[in-house]
């Protein structure tokens, strides 16, 4: 199949968290590492986020950066990186930072599980919509269609569940992790891969490509997959 | 309070899990790590598990390595360090692990909600057993009971429920954490850091002290704790 490099970054504390029980969104990364997550963001073509982080967080996904989104400007694009929400329901507020903030293209994958009213709201504001006559959206249907339109730089922005799936299913090519200085604890607080796990012997393994040690505390650790050798490809 | 110095010492996958949804004790290190972990117990005068730990994996907790053991032997030390196991009901098997493989003096600190033919049993084997009248085992207490039978250098071995409590508590001095390169996934899978977690205004913070990059694509990191300035000291 043809899609686009894709790559995860996440925050996480050093117990492997990325939010703590309360599900607020809470902030894990320094500065820093804010700032490497804004310039990673202007060099993707698309930001993608999985429901859950879309309709709880709501997030801007835009470049925080003027200077970064003027180089952009400066190469021919737009100021930021399409925005892509992968969501069963797309019941999204009109208000939604994720619609208004820009400017930006929105692509949106749902199911026909969101309302007809929905789809025309979200049409009304320009709102490219792509459903999937299935229970969930078809993650590899939606990656051929995200090379299809043009992106060839995915950066998968979570949250926990999206980014068990596309793992599992051998869609990711890179994982950056920043793992921040502090416990959160909680058996019930969100990583970086959660859904429901893979056994022992399919493990999804994964090569160490740098190791960073930063002086606000912080470790950056990249891992490349080897995503044509899963062992373990099936569905949810 | 005089308690042990106390070190947590984990394998976690880079999604933070320390076993898969599976909870059959998988084996995450490499031989390498296997061989820190040894000499790190040969090192420390006791190594403590939890009641989860102990019943569902039942580990020996003993030096590996003959040569370790000689070492211990020659410093005038018993060739294992103490095993000790802090479980709400201490209902062992006879033929258990943590009881039999040795020779190692073992230590349970246990509430009145076990038997008192468990009790009895126990005290045939020569285990130590301290009751503590409460619902749960009271952590502070135990650890100045530790110190109080000699124990200077305490490994925590886990799991993350034992880990958290430990942690919020502020009775730890020490983290390592080996990161193999997998993911396991799960929302369900057990991490260094379980139970109830904390908000993140309570965060517990960590001083990143060192960082490893091994030619088997594992990381280990080496936290401190400060643990006089705990925000947050509660009860569960």
């Amino acid at each position: 199949m043809e899609r686009p490099y894709t790559y995860i970054n996440i925050a996480m504390t050093a117990d492997g968290k990325i939010d703590t029980f309360e599900r607020k969104g809470s902030a894990i990364s320094s500065q820093r590492d804010r700032d490497r997550v804004d310039k990673l963001r202007a060099e993707s073509d698309a930001v993608l986020v999985g429901g859950l982080t879309l309709l709880d967080e709501d997030p801007k996904l835009t470049v925080k950066s003027d200077a970064l989104r003027a180089e952009r400007v400066a190469r021919g694009l737009e100021p930021n990186p399409v925005k892509v929400g992968v969501v069963t329901i797309a019941d999204l507020k009109p208000d939604s930072n994720f619609l208004r903030a820009g400017p930006a293209k929105v692509v949106i994958f749902t199911t026909d599980q969101t309302s007809n009213d929905q789809l025309a709201f979200l049409g009304s504001r320009g709102v490219e919509v792509f459903v999937h006559q299935e229970h969930r959206v078809d993650l590899i249907k939606m990656m051929e269609t995200l090379k299809e339109i043009g992106i060839q730089r995915l950066m998968v922005e979570g949250g926990g569940t999206l980014n068990f799936e596309l793992l599992k299913l051998g869609l990711v090519d890179e994982i950056t992790a920043y793992i921040a200085p502090m416990i959160f604890g909680g058996a019930n607080s969100p990583t970086m891969a959660d859904s429901l796990g893979v056994p022992r012997d399919a493990a999804i393994p994964l090569k160490l490509i740098d190791v960073e040690k930063w002086d606000d505390g912080g470790v950056v650790l990249r891992y490349k997959l080897n995503s044509s050798s899963r062992k373990y490809i099936g569905t949810m």
